[in-house]
């Protein structure tokens, strides 16, 4: 890897953070205008600054339900900031990146660690077209099939039906969360028809840019798929069907049982297609055992795809470690995934992110518990719950978030925002740093384990 | 690393499974004879593999108080398995390694990794008359010391007092946190002239042979000690001030509450110093707050210096995960370490035994816990810990342990087992193999974070 390290005026994911503030700032002060809310009364800022980083991060934990507080006006502002969180910004963030170098010599690491190659601008004005193309089709498929299952089975008014399938379709492909129904998508737990759309949007928004975009323009060449696309789209297809089993096997008798075998068979699917970073639940999370609250916790932290719109270590992340570990146990020299070995750099920034990321969550939730001790029958499950779905931008809840205190509140949205934009701009700045020392110290091997 | 590759009859780390298993065999079959026991009757098979099993594997976790349900002679053949499954076992492990191979060509893990040089049959000789003298020199120092105060302070008889001496001077050498009094080292939590010996004879036995060598013979070359050692070194003095002072945050207003200065401090300081891998305790496991558990968890699941008698993932292992974490941070091409560089295969190893030993404990807790969800006010914290403890070979309880239905003590046995045996025969397995593979694949680096 040879980034140019000149120093810039601006580093480019200090401009990501800045964008992601501004953004939040924005929504907030929209959100607390009269205008926004149903109740006509302006103001309650702490609510507005939770849910405006709650709709940026895309993460959909709320504090006051969503279709009910919130006007027409205010839930249309919370879409446009789902949208920019989601996969806008991520444009917005990655062109600017180049356009900060004007030499173009800052390769986008979005596409050149992906791909191992260089870009060019045109590259960059062709990404940026494609995710709008890609965005704005699966958004209106989606639309229209929720739609049209909302108008003809659902009895709702055309104007009903088309908004809240607006709205739950943006929320889907954007990986948010939010809905505009106060049980968020329980309704429609054995529909396969409002589920399906949802599915589908959540997973290919969460496979992220690079993967979409090698599937899309690549494949008509016949090339291989990157390491990365096919880690991508392995680990999703393990962790998709492993999901549905392992929460099968611990709900069946729980929050399952009262279900058919479709109501079943959909519960358990949508269930592991949301955990890991949409957050829709069709199914009651306060009445998740223990068992189930540890799956959804493994299943957020991991997450979806890098550069995109899910949260969490990102599934290539867990792969590369997970590979480094059965390589070393068969004995391989190198960390090998279908025909391809790994850079070793790519081990210390998943290992990097791996720790990180799991110092913040312990941190976090001895950080919360005693903030909320004094809630009756609070277990440290269900504040490890929360804070692995603040941080990892899901936003599932076992309805600890709308009883928090202030303090609580505002933990929550700094999870959610170091956890959209931390780990983000980390892996850049790891990824276009430079080693500093000209020579290398002698090598030791110390005992491990 | 060029290890010797040829295939031999039996693998050393497959004689070093057998010997530990021949060890409790035999252990089970002595404390099950009635001689063994107070009560005068045989039989009791499980709380005798159990027990054996705890004492080869230096746990200290038990089912029955050691002082009243075992006689003289039973007590004496716990201290036996102790001797032998903590320093003992190690170094018969380790020649037999060596004797295994004819040729004299598998080197020595034990001492190649952590000095980089092939080792000779004399070295081997003197290491394993070195590992004698340091065993005995410590625990008569320490028996002595603990006698006379036992003799003098307690009121004992002086073959009480002499026994209970040697007793715990072994049991804290090898780190086994087995006490012949039913409330463990409790009675002691003030006093310093007991605690001091313990604390010493807990902390040389648990750095491990291959810095003891180096500090003992190397010192008067004044060469400067190896990357193992200094890592082992600054490991164990951040983990136990830091272990202590958070340890005291914590319980301050808790178990420490009616304690005055000195009994704070001793507190503080012998449990951060036994939590790692000793598994005695001075004050009430069960009365420990939920953080308080958890601190124990990251302490237990570190644990203490590699080949030796601790247990845990070691202190090099966290070490080396950290150090390349830092180093990813700071931008740095290598692993560095005191003006070294970690071998590229160290932070693969460290990884691996990160992860599997996490999913050991994972499973663990998630199969204990249907096991136990019958006793009244169980919490997962406590389920979790007992795991951990078993699992790092710690030993220390919250009083779940005397609890369990059979297939839950059977549960324990595995654990301990794995935590002793497993991690050492990976390490070793590890260590000793070669790459398969004749060529290598082209490099690719996937997106990560
Ligand atoms: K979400
Ligand atoms: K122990």
């Amino acid at each position: 890897m040879n980034p140019a390290t000149r120093p810039h005026p601006l580093h480019p994911s200090t401009v990501l953070v800045l964008l992601f503030a501004a953004a939040i700032a924005t929504g907030t002060l929209l959100l607390a205008l009269p205008l926004a809310q149903r109740s006509g009364l302006g103001g309650g800022w702490l609510t507005a600054l939770f849910t405006a980083t709650s709709a940026v991060c895309v993460t959909g934990l709320a504090v006051v339900d969503t279709g009910t507080h919130w006007s027409l006006f205010g839930q249309s502002v919370i879409l446009g900031l789902i949208q920019i969180g989601g996969f806008g910004l991520m444009t917005a963030a990655s062109l600017l990146g180049m356009l900060v170098n004007s030499q173009l010599r800052v390769r986008s690491r979005l596409l050149l660690q992906a791909e191992n190659r260089a870009l060019s601008l045109g590259d960059v004005r062709s990404v940026a077209k494609l995710v709008a193309v890609i965005t704005l089709t699966v958004e209106a498929l989606a639309t229209l099939a929720l739609t049209l299952r909302f108008a003809f089975s659902y009895d709702m008014a055309w104007r009903d039906a088309a908004w809240h399938g607006l709205f739950h379709a943006v929320s889907a492909f954007n990986n948010a969360g939010f809905s505009t129904f106060p049980d968020n998508v329980m309704r429609f737990v054995a529909d396969g028809w409002v589920l399906s759309p949802l599915m589908a949007a959540i997973v290919i928004g969460g496979l992220g840019f690079p993967v979409l975009h090698e599937l899309l323009l690549r494949r008509r060449d016949r090339v291989r798929l990157s390491l990365h696309s096919q880690l991508t789209l392995a680990g999703t297809a393990v962790l998709l069907l492993g999901g549905a089993l392992a929460f099968a096997n611990s709900e069946w008798n729980g929050t399952l049982k009262s279900l058919d075998a479709a109501g079943r068979f959909w519960g358990a699917l949508f269930t592991s297609v949301s955990a890991r970073t949409a957050g829709f639940n069709s199914l009651d999370v306060a009445a998740f055992n223990t068992e189930t609250l540890l799956l959804h916790d493994l299943l957020m932290f991991i997450g979806g795809g890098s550069a995109g719109t899910a949260g969490g270590l990102k599934v290539t992340t867990a792969g590369v470690l997970l590979l480094a570990v059965w390589c070393e146990v068969r004995g391989y020299r190198d960390v090998e995934f279908a025909g391809r070995r790994l850079h070793e750099g790519a081990l210390r920034q998943a290992l990097t992110v791996l720790v990180l990321s799991s110092a913040v969550i312990g941190l976090g939730t001895l950080t919360l518990v005693p903030l909320v001790q004094h809630l009756p029958g609070i277990r440290y499950e269900a504040v490890l719950f929360e804070v692995v779905s603040a941080f990892a931008t899901v936003g599932l809840s076992t309805g600890l978030t709308p009883q928090l205190p202030p303090a609580g509140q505002l933990l929550l949205v700094g999870l959610m925002f170091l956890g959209r934009v931390g780990i983000v701009t980390l892996v850049v700045a790891l990824a276009q740093q430079a080693s500093r020392r000209p020579y290398r110290y002698p090598e030791e091997k110390p005992l491990v384990g």
